[in-house]
């Protein structure tokens, strides 16, 4: 939490992100020594994203941390982070109001993310690792449940991409989350295990 | 590079980035013992984006190092420092054509990067220190001569954003990279004073 | 794998031991800048423990990796890493001898560890989290199924402990291994869910 | 010293171990970036060993550093530092009591420790270089003068070891352990000249 | 700045001191991970000999650091850095006296640095980088302008020295210094564009 | 050893320089993470003098590494550890002269090397640590038993000092190393007992 926070009485929420070696086809040497480039990018972009969903003068002068580490990865982990972290901030949430640390309006918004991207010219949604690794385009899109964005990262890997295929895959990530936050209800509704 | 280029005799093209101390207003602490999460993410973009300009099979086996050193920073340093690396690019492979290690094919595009940003509701291009602070919404747009994004970054940083938002930044980022590429190619023609 | 290893044709057995964030009651801080004394000792007690299991020779010039990473923790996970890692251990050398990379005859013993050690007094098996932090006398033993230790660690925490209560450790320590051979034995048949 | 000691008003006794690069038969490389398990390891071991001859309330607030560098390396270091560094600790403790930071009753057994271990089938005490790189069974035993032990840690190394072996090393361990009782007391007593 | 400093209400002066990527002939390395000796001996040189133009008791509770970022490396870079350091610690120095941080009498002298050298048996000021290269003594030498040393630094590199030439590196490092202070007294009166 | 070292078959000579704990009246703190900016000056010191006793080619492809640890520290570590050292080197010449790794003839010069400062306005040689505290100029020379120089470093810790004193400085450091050359021959003769 950056110390100004701290003095404004606002609360905060970060994140990491870490994938376990066993969590990909092939072993995944262990973080030991230092955070990479990609790990720091991706636990930003987790963080920056959750905090969309909370007030922050509501949550007072606390820290809430999200971990999210990779137990089985296939494809978006980061999009996934978000989308499960989201459920798991709720839970944080609920824990929270009960022990009287904060109020129950706490939360102002759902938040879901999908990646999308365009694999031998045909935009898809939700990538696998497969179809990631070949990607031309790779977006990564966060969405809150009343339809806003938060964040919008579309990156050309092996190719440019157009106006009018930016435009095709932010309406497919928009299908994609408004999916997710069903599930999530339903997740935190009891309705699917977690774990 | 990573390992497999070189083996396939291609070549590559990698960045780094780092602020001066006295290139802010207030000192900034010098970068010694590690690289923060931003740098990395300023760093991985700036060379990803750079590499659109490049043809790979005909750079050959050469990796080419962008030192993104900023001298004097108010507002979009990573966006100025893709628009400026692609001058110095063009001075690199010049100075590789001449001396034989490549030929005059390898670029293949110009690139250029501007931030917009919605600042007090407002839409506004190439914001500045004062501006991108207070902005509720920044981004970052990568894109080529020929119309095409490389790169398309948008973050609420205080508030969500439309998609009628979204597009009418992507809009107006366009109109900025258009003028980039003229100032590159006055710059790259000497009409310019560099240094 | 020391170098001479690979020379010699020899086979290896190392071990990698971490504790999610979450594993613990309170959040335990993420292990990013370095491996703390407490986890170095446990990864080389687990891995010395498994090589017990393992005729080098057999398993020619290759490396086992056993990831131990706890993601609920309660008492003795050192023990409880070596004894899981043991079935994990099993797999491995099942997948290689189908792939033809060793021969079915690579495995020498079954490895199983517990804790022991004295509470108010009395010798306890298997101390969960609350009895270890009081425990004057904190064991741990590994052991093979034919009856013989591979390590005895027994640390007097806030006494010193006489011959006769180590004996008397011990031999508890050797019933606690026998029901985890069984229940080892039961997992890799099948007869338990694992994951 | 972890902080509720110093809230407790408790005392603490730490241990530093260290290799000298020409201690060793062959130039060891100086330690200089990180400490390596084994390091870490042995500097607990040293460090928990020591605790056992102080009671910590009478000590107060104070941390006793223990700084065992090993000018001239053969066989078990890690035992005789404990043995030497109990005669250091003696040393602190009357300097300490002589300048009025504590009373006379702060020590409240001496500690010495011995390696015990099984080469070529033989039990042996006190293992040298040649001896202990070889040995089947390696042990390391800490013992107060009452006769009890601090800290027992036998390792297979080559091989497992039955009950009896146990037993055997443990009462060979002891004798060892009292001969160097007397010499610490001649050492105190200034009979023998330190170093 | 050493904490008794702080208690003591004295002032201090210290100096970062790095070499751009780009200031080489051929592209340098950057410094990422750790300080090599050689930025050490020279960022503490740099400093020292600032220090010697101030009355750290007029300055006050005060730290300044003096950033030398080499631009453009051409021979002698840490003694260059002296002497413009002292360019920038007079403007600092007027800075703060503005400010009302401290009076007009912090500045007690001039301080410039010149490199000398015995290259090819000739002895010669102010090396450039072919001649520093090949030197068989290679001095620095840090003087204030009322004719007193401050720093002798000399070196035989490739050969030993003896006393006359070492009596006239001197003499040849007084001239140059006398000329060095000529020109940062016209930078400090706006005579010489800074840049 | 610098590649291009190895490459042309000439030899290096490097050394290393650590305090332990105990050598200072206080404790030290041990260097475990870093090695701070004097100590990488005073072992790049110590390795330059000593190569200006050593012919490289006749050296051979040979690295020498001379450990310089300090047990005891009272003054001028620096100049101590470079003066034995000397002996050091000596030692391994000639044993590398035993085993046939290169000539009796590598050994070019003697080397020793002393401090000497102002104190009090007193010129004094070899200051010890309450007059090395005090100094107000502090210079480190390295001769060679032909009389010359390889390294002249005076610093004005305190105030500066004038070409006078450098000179008087300078002639006492000579007679100061006369000295240590005989006290050199006298250990290499086993006329004074090492260790």
């Amino acid at each position: 939490m950056p110390p100004w926070r701290e003095l404004s009485g606002q609360g905060w929420v970060t994140a990491e992100y870490e994938m376990l070696p066993a969590s990909t086809r092939n072993r995944r040497d262990r973080t030991r020594n230092k955070v990479d480039g990609r790990t720091h990018e991706i636990q930003r972009l987790i963080a920056r994203s959750l905090r969309a969903a909370v007030n922050m003068e509501r949550l007072g002068a606390h820290t809430i941390y999200l971990d999210c580490d990779v137990l089985q990865a296939d494809g978006g982990t980061r999009t996934a982070a978000i989308t499960g972290a989201y459920v798991a901030l709720c839970d944080a949430l609920d824990a929270g109001e009960e022990r009287g640390l904060w109020g129950n309006d706490v939360r102002v918004a759902a938040v879901a993310a999908v990646s999308v991207g365009v694999v031998g010219g045909q935009i898809l949604l939700d990538l696998d690792y497969v179809e990631d690794s070949g990607a031309e385009v790779d977006a990564n899109v966060v969405m809150t449940d009343f339809g806003e964005w938060i964040e919008v990262q579309a990156t050309g890997e092996q190719t440019t991409f157009s106006p009018d295929q930016m435009t095709q895959m932010l309406e497919l990530a928009r299908v994609g989350c408004q999916g997710l936050f069903q599930i999530q209800s339903a997740a935190l509704a009891g309705a699917i295990p977690r774990g």
